[in-house]
Order: structure tokens, then sequence, then C-alpha cells
């Protein structure tokens, strides 16, 4: 029988499917297609993006020049603007202000073709550092009151690029589903003085059957009630509400288990194409009781239909405690 | 510059792209392919579906034989089963129930082949009454919250058959979309007394800037904060919370309007795959002073990645001002 499931912090319903439960080879895959072409984010191109804001680099090597690891510069056609006011108005029922903000670019590695299989744990830490720099950083103007951190892979999930990059958008205001999940968890914390996240852990490291990776200080699962197949959420075992809350001697378990996730994910369903999405609490409130920050990661399988856009009601074909199973069984070298 | 606006009803901010805005033809626009082969929804097949629960049809022509105009058949692979009891339990801080719902499938036409440009105002007629008669028959089963009915043409947009079809879907709780629009509703209802559908609407039609068609009883406009390009919404010009409490004296022009706008978005845009989804109040509170049902009419024009999905909040390349000068311009002989 199919099963309606609520998802615990936002109160979303889900219909995850038992009897056509699909397996991943049952599930739209569509390869990622490189299509080549002159790459502004390669090495000595350096000149072909907006001067650089964060680097690392091999000593002695000057900004906007060859010698990087990783390289974040401002997005050359950026969905916000960085200067100005915000110039607030109402038309009516309507309002709206200047779309004031930063969108940067993250470039991962120097190496054009390399994924989440390639790239070391090591690699993942700088990415990682690079995300706590940008977000230290950006909190500095006062005027940003979330930020958020992303990478689309792959065509299918959004990326205009194909180099490996992440995204880090600073915004004048919280969006809706951080403001969501907020909400949710004020509202549980209010009635059961307890963070939902940390009883979600507890009640998942007891029961076992949605553990993806697990280690000392971080551990990643299938969510009970998932809008896709295979999405995940990965999250520190303890209270942190802030990823830049975050002790950075944790970073490496958290490099470590981002790593094998994704390495995971790819070896079994062909290097799909994914998203992931840092949820973090906004810049005014980033210390609290209530949040606890965490990725969601969200490999593009199937198609978002309009029942789905329309009801924020989803229909799942894979149960989530299959999707462990089957990644617990993926095993990487 | 871009703009940062509200949407007046759920709060979401929406990133409109000014500088860099899209025109139809900058859009992606893959064509929908007939991929063929045997059709189970084509007249003559009438025995490949589940038995009929409802059609218009030629008189003295027998159920589940040809003779048909429309017809409304139990999805042969439904996302939820009909019998049964809901069982709600509890698993620690997880609720389920089994998915119980009624899944069914409205065959448009006769016509494979047919798409809303070729279909007639009068066919249009047909499909609306069709939803108005599958909505008073559920909401006759008391197990029954909410009855959701929706179109996905074409595959980008979740179309599993190629035969026109749209597609019902009754629910024992309320989808979250819902519930949020009840909700914001409710607050600017208690705030001013008044709908505040029917305030977009005096807004709207006193500006026209955003208005797409508009007749007697019903118009049609782009959102003034819309996530995606062409995003259009078609409402009763007057107060009506739910679909089934419409006047029948009205669905010629409810019909005339749906028709005009679909014709106008596929000769704009070259048929592209798009949704429309129904908006209306749960069954338990179908007449109300602060909700008001409409369609949302969604063209797939761009992808959507992880900084919408993870955050709610979209950039739209297209402003709706634009979009509804463009659908305008757009004339239909």
């Amino acid at each position: 029988m199919p099963e309606l499931r609520k998802d615990p912090i936002i109160g979303r319903w889900v219909i995850i499917s038992t009897e056509r439960s699909k397996r991943p080879s049952d599930l739209l895959m569509e390869k990622n297609r490189f299509r080549g072409g002159f790459c502004p984010l390669c090495p000595g191109n350096e000149d072909k993006t907006p001067a650089e804001v964060f680097a690392f680099r091999e000593s002695n090597t000057p900004a906007n020049g060859p010698g990087w690891k990783l390289r974040v510069v401002p997005n050359k056609f950026p969905a916000l603007v960085i200067e100005g006011a915000m110039n607030p108005q109402q038309q009516g029922i309507y309002e709206k202000m200047t779309g004031i903000g930063a969108h940067e670019v993250i470039i991962e590695t120097t190496d054009h073709t390399a994924n989440a299989s390639t790239l070391s744990p090591l690699d993942f830490k700088n990415i990682l550092f690079a995300y706590l720099q940008r977000i230290t950083e950006l909190k500095k103007d006062g005027r940003f009151r979330y930020i958020s951190i992303f990478k689309n892979y792959g065509e299918i999930a959004g990326a205009s690029m194909e180099h490996p990059h992440s995204q880090v958008i600073a915004l004048p205001v919280v969006p809706k589903r951080a403001l969501e999940e907020m909400s949710g968890a004020q509202t549980y914390y209010q009635k059961n003085s307890r963070c939902v996240f940390c009883d979600i852990v507890a009640q998942e490291l007891k029961s076992g059957e949605r553990i993806v990776v697990e280690n000392e200080h971080f551990v990643a699962i299938e969510p009970f009630a998932p809008r896709l197949p295979f999405e995940t959420c990965l999250l520190p075992k303890q209270h942190i509400s802030s990823f830049e809350a975050t002790d950075t001697a944790l970073f490496s378990d958290m490099a470590d288990c981002l790593s094998l996730v994704l390495k995971k994910i790819n070896k079994a369903l062909g290097i799909p194409p994914y998203n992931y999405i840092l949820h973090s609490s906004p810049t005014d409130n980033s210390d609290n009781g209530f949040y606890h920050w965490h990725f969601e990661i969200i490999p593009r399988l199937t198609k978002v239909a309009g029942f789905e856009w329309g009801t924020g009601f989803y229909l799942n074909p894979t149960p989530p405690e299959q999707a462990a199973q089957h990644l617990r069984d993926t095993v990487i070298d």
C-alpha cells in the first residue's frame, strides 16, 4: 500500500509508493553531457572573471593569476547587485525593493573535468572552508539577512557552466523555505524544549534503517518523508544552529561524510545531475537552540510535474529505507 | 536593476531580472515530441482502461465503448488507493498513514493529437464541467479533505501519456501549498476584512499592465511576483471561494478565458510544455470569505536549480509586465 508520510519539521505530506517502487535502474538517468568550448573558470583564464575575493593559492603567487587551488569570484552575471540602497516600495498591495545582494562563484578545483568521485576528501575540506570564509565575510555586511550556498551539478540540475563550482547568494530577506523550517523548528522547540533535528538524529541513529553514512561527528540519512528518490540530508550529530558556528576541528569529518555520500550517489546512480543546498540559520539569529544546520542533497532523477508544483505534495516512487540500503551497499574503495 | 518582489498571499520573495530580461525567443523551448505507439486513451480501446466513472456520450451509447466525447476513468496505476482505512500511525517523532485517495484521469477529447490550440472553447467548457462533476462526486466521500485537479502537457511537464488528459487526485490531508495560501489569505482577511485575491483583481484591472485576457466574469493576469516566466493566474472577478461554488452560468466565460490564454501561450511560445493546477478551498471549508479559487498556469520554459529548490527563492528572467504585453500582443484569429 502507498504511504502518506509527514515531514516532522515543515509538515509537508508526501506519498511514498511502496508497490510500484522504483529501483535506481528504473529512474530517469540523463547523463551529464560535456559541451566543451572555452571555460572562463579554467587556470590561465583568470582575467576572464571578475577579480577574486578569496583563494587558496601557492605561496607567493599573485591574485588573479595561476597558482590557485580554489578561487572565489563575483558572478559575472549576478542575479543581485552589490551596490546601492534597498529602496523598499509599496505599490498598492504589492511590496518590492531593489535586488541588492552578493552573488559569487566558488571555483572548486583547477580540473575542468573533475566531479565528486574524482575529488579527494581534502579537496572537499577546502571547499567547505571556502564556504565558511565567504559566510564569515559576507555576514559583516549588515544588509544581508540570509546567505545561501548551493551547488548545481549537470545541466539538468541547472548548471550553466560545467567546470566544478558552487555558488553563494547573500540576500537582504530571509527566503520562504528558511522561514518555514525556522518556524517549524521553533514550534517543536517551544513544545518539547528540544531541537527537532537533534531528535531526528537520535531516532535515526537508533533505528539505523535510513542511515547512509556515519562518522564521529556527522551523519547522512534519507529523510523519513523525502520528496524525491535518493534525497539525502547530511547534518552534524551535535546541535549546531549555523554552519559558521561549527568548530573547524569538525571539518575533516564533515568533508569525509560529504565526499563519501556524493561518491556513493555517483556510483549507485551513474553520476547523476544533482543539487546540494546548505540550510543554516539567518545571519541575525545564528546561535539558537531550535535550528540545526544541514546539507540537503537532491539527485535529479525524476521530473517534477503539475501536481507537485501546485500542491507541494510529492509522489516519491522510492521508499527512503530502500534508497538508504542501496547507498549503504554501494562500496567506495 | 534587478527587483525583489514579494507575493502578497504567501509572502514568497522572487528576484525579477530587469537588465538581463529574457524574451520568449531566449527561453528554453524544448518541443513536445510525439512518441506514438499504442494509446489506451484512444477511442476503440475503452477496455484497456478501468471502467469509466463519468462521460459525455452520444445518446444511447453504452458505457466503456465508443460514442464518448470526454471520459473519466480511474488511473490504472494510482498514486493512492481508494479502498481501506487511513490507519494513522506514530513512529517516534514521525507520522504516517495509508495512502488512501482517489486518482482519476480525465480524457479530454477523442483526438490523440489535439492540444489547446486545436480544442474549441466548447471543448474547454466540457472539460471544466467534468472537473465540476468529479469534485461534486468525490466530495461525497467524507475521507477526502482536498481535491486537486491538474494538467501536465508534454514530457518536460511530467505527462507520461500524450493523449490530452487532466488528472484528479482526492486526498485525505490538505497539501502544504493549499494550507499556506489559505493561511496567508486568512491573515489578510483578518487585518483588512477583504479577500486578498479580490484586492489583487481590483488593483490589476485598474493598472492593466499585467492583464493577459479579460471578459465579463474572468480575468487572466501575470502575477506581480511570479516564480517563472509567463506564469499566469486565471480567476473569477467576483469572490468565489471554491471551484464548485461557481454558478454554471459562468462556465462559458471561464472556458473562453482559459481557451484564449492557452492558445496565446501556445502561439507566443511555440506550444511549450506546461502545467496548470486548480487552487480551490478544502472540501470542509469550501464557502468562506477569504479564499478565492484560481488556475495557476505554468509554461515550463526554464530549469529549476538548487537555489530555487533549497530556498523557495526564484530567479525569474522575464518581468511579468513584459510577459503580459507579449501575450496581449499575440492575436488569436
